[in-house]
Formats: structure tokens, sequence, C-alpha cells
């Protein structure tokens, strides 16, 4: 591949802009150009690091990709929620290929407002789904596509994270459903794009932070495809045993089953229990780290104009729908129907 | 143990009707004494087989427990569900305590019209519920009232039956709810008794019968408890697996799991595939087995007015009443309130 | 099946003898005519309980088993090891067929002093050689039988009790080859009867009984085949994760391994560890607990004169004749070559 | 960590070296200065990916780690066998810390020459036993150290590689003890060291190249500890389930076992079979590339004198004898004392 590697502006340098740095680090078909944040010693830190020009204003990051002599060949969005629409129209006029973390937004209105532009441009946009491309699901998704299981009748994504977040971020979050189900309705749309009804229940079992902010801590939202399948989704914001993330699919043919992955291959056994496995990742970092250099190599397919399989931004905008429509039904104890 | 076996009069000479005569005839406790079936082939063959007495009249069968040299101790009920009311009312009213095959009735109304008598009675009466004694399921509920994860927080109640029924059985079932998923309902109650609210999708994904009588062959319950817990049933009507029936208990402190029992423990690795098992048992004969003996050993219990487990009467209400919930939700698309 | 059941004569009221009365008893096969015990409180409770003769005398059992109108068919020999010869060599005199548990001798010239007789006669003569029976290593052995892993190349069988027996028995055992592989030696001739050499590396790693009277409580054998296939036996006479009793088959197209039965399919999860199964089944009696009654049924059809599977008299002899090897192997540190 | 990387002379340019010059280049800790092989192009390749210096010759590079301005602080041999025991002492000679990939020679007399004057030198000599940094078996090794498992009475080395080599290659292997099992025997003593006796077994089942050059392709090793712990090594030339590398620990208290590690967590079930995982990795590459890394992080600490675990001269050493010991124990058939 003689190819030049693509130059990243990456916007955001907290924990997750910290990730995608390491990853265009790492690829050989991606450098570290520009790096953006108002926290400019973050910037600075992570330009000096990766050997990149560092700015507390993402306006000039984006400019650098502009003109006759552009600095960046794309933009990497992984500053805070809010700023995302903003930064998305910017990259998209400045003719950048984005990649944004998820969510676009948590109001749909914002997102719908700036629908027709993306598709008017046609500059790619990419969102950060990155666990479309965790080996496990990404490998559970192909064999259900290739028919291994015959028909998807029946999907089951179980997602909880290891704790509850402050009560601070519960309250500015959007909700369980908007922040943490979102990677969920992806999934779901993952392996079965066409849902057209969402019904969902919530509850506060533990958190007293999901109960101050009316929020819930547990969740479980059931999915209807037009073919008759139904994705179930069972969520909590705490987990003793660690990051808990499966999927079993199951068809007219045969079963599908994603588990967690083991630190490592050894059991113990005892005269209490036998065959007991060492813990699960932590968290999302362990355990989706290939996922997210993975992610980085389809967007940079993406950004170049080839085949990729990265999600988009009306991928991103469908999930904020099912967020919506799962937070409504919660609330109001109706199913909601959805055209996605 | 100098006890008296309890002799038991059958009625109903179907397959479930024969697995208790099996079990009965297998314990030290319990005898067979009359058998009842308006097919009177039936009923003299298993009389036969075990040396009791044969009759197509069941009113006779009871009789036969009545006046001074009762003939029976106690009424087992294995007859098509739209006798079992008018069985169960003429044993109490006989002094014969009762266990009756699951469900009730399919009519809520006759249900509620009988408590009051079973009530004021306090003749004994048990519901079929078998899979509460089914060693792994048990086990995973002794452990969890034990405390072993905490506080219950979400179950998850996995139940396919290998093959759906001939559409002229849907046509009577009662529907997929009252027919397959009352198994379920219980079994949430074993786990969780306090259920308050009930949300259920129901979907036609493959079978013809189904869909020519308005029932559904794929059906999600979530199920919501005073406490905040959710409960989430996944039924469907086939599995190309075999019969599948999995349980995970979620709490705050931990997670137990109860999986399918394997044929045997003999796993093959090849070049294709490794450590895969033999298959899971056909259908509920032989999965059940050991439960449909605990079962009748906790009824003879109940039977002699020892502490006993057996679900009761008020069991099998709360189960219907769960499933005439589940049933409304899924066709109007609400949730469903519901005081058990 | 309208033949008679066949009827039994049992000699030995210890453990093992009233695990095979229980078998009898349970069967429709068979039926317990006559129990003998020296210590005859033990014969007469037996009697007593499933309706059989009791008697101190072992010949007067077999007498009963003569005569114009004999009362038993067969002769079931679960009395201490050093009666064995003398019993099997009136049996068959008498015309009785015999199961009887293994080893026939601690001494092969006993053995081979009977071997011609029993051959002579051909009166049938089974050993209880009981895990043959058992349905995980049965369907192993089968599926290696089908071809399914194609040449047998290794087997690995793991055989480890719970405790240690205590010093007085170790002392009148034979040693761990002769009391205890036996049934190893012979579950490795129930995969591939061919064995050519024996290599055998005892140790005394925790056992004061084994040091005392220079037995071993730690043992691996190595067994040559023929085909050259390699068979590895590890035994301990101690395991503190309970009854250990696994077989791996490894050939040319893949490998099958037979697991540790699971007391039940529950499986807990917490912060310290996952997926830990509970424990194994405590002893042999919980563990071939069907590998006994199917060892039962076999010996029927072997004194019906129909086709069977039984284990004879030659298989006793020949897993004698490995323990012998085996203990000279492990003593004077050379490969022993056997012709069995 | 301010120190510089460790500037590595790396000889040798097949596949294993390739391999080192990969995780030398991913190290922060590492960087690869000269590239010698004998067959340049190779070398060119290497030195021009990695921005390396050149040669043909060993000698050159060896000599460029001495003198006033020294250009590499350690050299790492992956070269044939043959030229092992030359280049330790070039190197050691030269003052420079040597990394061999095993064994370090076929012939014992050979090591035991070199022996002094690495003794004398004190210069640091580490062989490539990468499996002890495979992050799976020394977890279990960590746990076993810290008494998980009571004392260590049984092990049980499982290893077999996915295809035999040609034929031409066993001519040269020194055998399969000498180049197959010595990564076992090097296993055996990073649980248990003090090994006392030896006992091997070798058939030729399937490989007509180990048949024609008097090899052995399918093995088991018997190793005695001075503790009376005895430790089993299962070998095969070939594996049609993929490379196969497990571990079973048996101690006193407990029982510790490592299982291959599966190419990804889904698992499918249908009618045939179930919970079937995909295939084992393919060869040492892929499973033990993170022990590969690891081994090198820990040379680097080596190198510089800090404490490390990496294993030495010594432990090359002891492998080739018991490695010695099996061979004639195989062609003996004698049990044979050693003295590491």
């Amino acid at each position: 591949m003689t190819q030049q590697p693509i130059r990243f502006g990456l916007i955001g340098t907290g924990r997750i802009g910290q990730v995608h740095a390491a990853s265009i680090a790492a690829s050989p078909n991606a450098a570290l150009a520009w790096v953006a944040d108002p926290f400019v010693d973050g910037a600075n830190a992570l330009a000096e690091r990766y050997g990149a020009t560092a700015t507390a204003d993402a306006t000039e990051l984006i400019a650098a990709g502009t003109g006759a002599a552009p600095q960046i060949d794309a933009v990497l969005i992984a500053s805070p929620t809010p700023t995302h629409v903003d930064l998305i129209e910017a990259s998209v006029r400045a003719g950048l290929p984005v990649l944004c973390e998820k969510p676009i937004d948590l109001d749909i209105a914002r997102v719908d407002a700036l629908r027709p532009l993306v598709a008017e441009l046609g500059v790619p946009v990419a969102l950060g789904f990155n666990r479309r491309f965790d080996p496990n699901h990404a490998s559970a998704r192909a064999r259900v596509a290739a028919g291994e299981i015959g028909a998807l009748e029946q999907l089951i994504i179980i997602s909880r994270d290891p704790a509850a977040p402050p009560a601070d971020y519960i309250a500015v979050s959007g909700g369980i459903f908007r922040d943490m189900t979102i990677h969920d309705f992806d999934m779901a749309r993952f392996f079965a794009p066409d849902i057209v009804s969402v019904s969902a229940t919530g509850t506060r079992a533990f958190d007293p932070g999901a109960r101050e902010h009316g929020d819930f801590d547990t969740a479980v939202v059931t999915l209807e495809t037009s073919a008759g399948a139904v994705i179930t989704i069972v969520n909590s914001r705490h987990s003793a045993v660690g990051y808990d993330q499966r999927i079993e699919a199951f068809g007219s043919g045969g079963m599908l089953q994603v588990g967690n992955p083991l630190s490592n291959t050894v059991s113990v056994s005892t005269a209490a229990a036998v065959e007991a496995r060492p813990a699960y990742p932590e968290f999302f970092l362990e355990r989706y780290a290939a996922a997210y250099a993975a992610e980085l190599e389809e967007f940079v397919k993406l950004a170049r104009g080839e085949a990729s399989t990265s999600p988009t931004f009306e991928d991103g905008r469908a999930a904020l729908v099912l967020a919506d429509a799962a937070q409504r039904s919660a609330v109001e104890g109706v199913a909601v129907a959805v055209a996605l």
C-alpha cells in the first residue's frame, strides 16, 4: 500500500480522545497532525507526545484542513456531546470527513436540522459505534448474515456497566437510553436495521443519582422489526462481575452466543466450586481495545472513498430516535412506533 | 418413616397423566389407587399396570375418596384444562387435597369464582408448576434467597419449546401467554413474587398456526416488581437447538446462571470447531424428569399437612393474571398494572 | 419382553453389595432371591428388605442354584477379594453365570490357575468394571469406535479418588495399581485393548499410609499399544475437588473429552471469579449410579446367552496383568512388555 | 522511565528473528540497531524496515557492541541451533548480554564446555523459553506459587503441534525431545525446578518422517521431583484441532487448569451440537504473541542489571539434560535419574 497516511485533526483530549490518539499513532494508515482542546494543556500534551500541532480552538484545527496546503485530511470529534453538531457542520463544510463519537446530540431536533446538509454535501460522516468492530460481536454478526442460524428471530443484548456514574453526570447525560443504551440500539440495528416499534421499562433499583434526576439505573427495552423479530436489551448501570457485554442471536436454525472475554484462560477448582474463571475485563477500554483500532481503520477507508462498513450519520440518528422512543415508552407505559 | 403412602386418584391419562402415574408408582410415599378418564381404555391400561381401579367417570373417582372407607387420599388432575375448575371444586368439597396441572383455567372469571371456596374450605390445592422443583432452578433460587448475589435486580428467563404445536392446538390454547409463558410467570414469581406491572411484545415470526389464530410464536415479557427489579421473559414456540430453559439472576453482588443440562459430559473438538457439547434434552419430559418426582413428594407433604413448598391455588391464579395482562399489553401496546 | 427376571444370589452385603441389591430390585429383568454373608445380620437385613432368603454360607447360596428346582439363576460376587476365585469356581461348576466385582484376585497365579476351567466350562463370567457403562465414557468410546476422531493416537485417563483410604486398607489392598488403577487399566483396554508395554512412576507425595506400607499415593502409568497409540493414566489417592474422572481421546482427526458431571447446571459470577460451577460428585456411588444399573442389565443379557458387552474373566485377568507390570515398572524403573 | 532503550543486535532473520525484530520495534525500551544474517537479503530487508545496520557477518555485529562507541547493548540470537554456542561465547566475551533462542545446542557436551565461561564472566545469558511469559501459563504458575492449590503434586502438560515438520527437518532436529519437548521440560521446571528422574515413551503413530529417521511423533514423558510430585508431558507432532497447549496443576488443595485461548468468544448451538467454540490459534506465533513481547521486556531488565525472571543459561542446560534423559529412557526402556 503506497497511500499516504490520513492526517487527523483530533478535537477533544479526554479519555476517549486519548484512546483515539493512540490508535492513530499505532496505525500505519493514520497520523496525528493537529489536536484541539479548550483545555489547552491536554492538547499540548497529546501534541507533544505524537508530534502534532496543538490549539485551544477547534475552528483553527478545521481551518488547517483547508486552503492551498491543507495539514489535515479528516477530523475526529471526541469533545463533549453538545459540541458535536457544530463541529460536524464545520468539518463537512470544510470538506473534511468526520469520525464523531456518539451520540450526535441529545436533541433529535438539532440532529434533524443538520441532516439535510450532511446528505447534500456528501462528505463522509462516521459515528463512533465502536462495538460494531469488536471481533466477537462482528464475528457473530457475520455468521448471522451468512445464514448460519437461518432467519434471525430473537436477539438478546446484555449490557451492564461496572458502576453507576456520578449524580452530576446523570444530570446532564440525557438519561440512560440516550447515554448508555444508545450503543445497544446501534448493536440491535447492526444485526437487524429495520426496527418498527420500541417498548421500554426502566426502574431505580439502586442508584441514588438516578432517583435524584428522574433517570433509571435498570432498564429493559424490547424492539420489534418489520419481519417480526424481537430484540431485547437488558441494561444495568452497575455490575458486580465487571463489564458485562453479551449477545445471543437466535434464529430458525440455531443460536449464536457472544460471551464476555476472560482475563486469561485459567480456571480453578476447589472443594467449594469448580472451573471458576478469572474476572471479566473491567471496562470498555480493555474490552473494546481491538474494536477502537478496527474502527479507525474502517474510517480511514471511508475517508479515502473506499468501501467501508463505518456506521454513518444516519446510523447515529437512528440510534437517537430509538433512544427517544424508549424514553417515552418507559415514562408513558406505551409501545412507540418508529420510522427510521 | 412409618406413614402410610398417600393413595392417589389420577384424573386424566394423557402424556402428563402417565408421567404422574409413573412418579406415584416410583415413590415410597405414594400409591396409585384409582384412575379416571372418559377414554376408558387409557384408564384401564394405567390401572392394570399399577394395580389401580379404573373408571370413565371422574365423579366416581372422587366419590371413592369419601364415606366410611375412603379408597383415595388425594386427587391428581391431569385432564384437559376446561375440566380443572369443576374437578378442583368437587375434590375440595370432598375434602380431598388436589394437585392440579396448570393452568387452573383459561378464564380468570372462573378462577375467581372458585377462589373463595378454596380459601374457605382450606383443603390443600397445589398447582403443577413443576419447574420450581427442577434441581437447577431450585438451586439458583435458594442461593438468591440466601443472599449470595445480594439484592435481586434483574431476572432473565429464556424459555423456548422445541417445536410449535399444531394449529388446532393453538386455536384452543388460550394463546402463548396463557399456554406457554404461564410456566415462566410462575418461575418469575418463584424468584420475585411481588410483580406490579407487565409489558409484552408478541410477533408472528414463523408459525402459520399462530398467524391463523391471532396468536404469537415469539414473545418477550417485561415484569416490574415493587422493589424495582425487572424480569424479562423470552419465549419462542420453536428452537432448533432443542428445549431451551435458562435463567439468569443478576443481583447487586453477583450473578447466578442456570444453563441447560447436557445429554452427557462429552465434548468434541475438530478443525472446524472446538469443545462442542452434545444436544440439549429434547423436551420437558427429559429435562424435568427429576422435577416431576420432587413435585410429587412435596405435594405428599402438603396433603399430609406438613410444611411444603408446593405452589398453591393462589400461585396458579397469579400466573393467570400475569398472562392476561401480557396478552392485553401485547395487543394494545400498553404497560398493564397488576395487583396479585 | 415376556422373559422371567433373572434370580440373583448375592454374595457380600457391604457397600457395593448393597448397591447391586438396589440395582437388582429396581430392574424389571432381575430379582434378588438369595443373599449370603458370614456377617449374617447384613444378609438378613438385605434379604428382608427385598424379600430374599438369607444365609451366612455362600456355599448354600450356590447350592440353591442347582438341583431339580433351582432358586437362583446367577451369582453376584461382592465379597472381599480373597474369596473371589473360589466363589467363581464354585459358581461356574454349578453352571451359574457370575458377575464378580474386580479384581478377580490380587495374585495373578491364582487367576491363571482358574483360567482354564472358566474357558473350558464356558459358563459366563463377567467382571464388575462398571465404568464401561458410564453414559459419558460409553458415549466417548462409541464415538471413537465410530471413527469420529479418526485413528486413536493418545488417551489420557485422569482418575483421582476423593481421599486416601486408611493405612490398614492400604496394607492389604495389593497396592495402588491393583486396587485403584485396575479400573483405569480396564478403561484403557475399553478404548484400546491391544496393549504391549507398561511404564509406571509412583511417588509418596502426601499419604502416611502409603509411606508406611511401601505403596504409592500418586502415580502415572504410560501404556503403549501395538498400533503405536500411547495411553496415560494419572492417579491420585486424594482430590480436594472431589471425585475426578476424566478422559481425553486424541485422534488423527480430532479430540473427544469426557468431563466430570456437575451437581447441577448453575454457575456463579462475582467480582472475584466468574462462571464457577458447583462441586463434582463426591464419589463413585453418585458418579457411577447409572453405570451400576446399566452394568446389571448387560450382565442379564450375558446370563441369558444374548449378545452382551459385559467385560469378561479375560478382561479381569488382563487388567491384573497390567497392574502387575505397572507395579514392577514403578519399583524397578523399567518398561515392562506384556502379552495379554 | 528516562532510561535509554536497549540497542539490539539481532542475529538471524528467519521467522522467529522477524518476530523478535517486531517486538523490539514495538517496545519503548528497545531499539533494533544491527541485523546479521549470512542470507544478507534477509538482513537488509529487516534493517531497512526498522532503520538498522545490516551485515552478513555476525562477528561484525558483535564487534559493533565493543570499542569506544558501541552501537549495540545486547545480542539476540535467532540463528540456527548449531551456531548458538559460538555466538553466545563471542557475545559474552564482548560483554554483551544475550537472549538466545532455545536450545543452546543439541549436544550437551558443547553446552557443558561453554558453561564455565558463562558462569565466570557473569554476563547475562537468557534463553528464549517464551512460554514462561504467556499470560495464561504465567498466571497459573503465579497462583501455584502463591499457594492457591496447596502443595503441587501433579502437573500435566499437553503440548501438540498442528502438523509434523518435513522429514528433512526431522533428520536434523535432534529428535522430538530436544526439538519440541524442550519447551515442555522448561515449563515443567517453571512450576517445579527440582526434577530427579525421567521416564519417557515414544511411538511412531502417523508420521513417515519420524519413522524414516528413527524419531517419535507421539510421546509421553513422566518426571519425578525430589518432593514426590509427578509431572506428565503429552506430546504429538500433529493436532487436527490446532495448536494445543494446556496445563493442569493439581495440588493438595485444588486444581488450576490452563486452557487454550479461543479465536473469539462466540459459541454456536444447532440441533447437532451445542456451545461449540471457534478454532484454537493455528500455531505459536498467534498463541504466544503476547509472550514474545513480555519475554523481551524481561530480558531488557536482565540486560540492565535489574531484577528479572528471564530463564537463564542454566535453565537452557537443564532442559537439554532432561531431553537427553528422555531420549535415552524412550530408547532403552529405563527410568533415568538426573541431577540438574
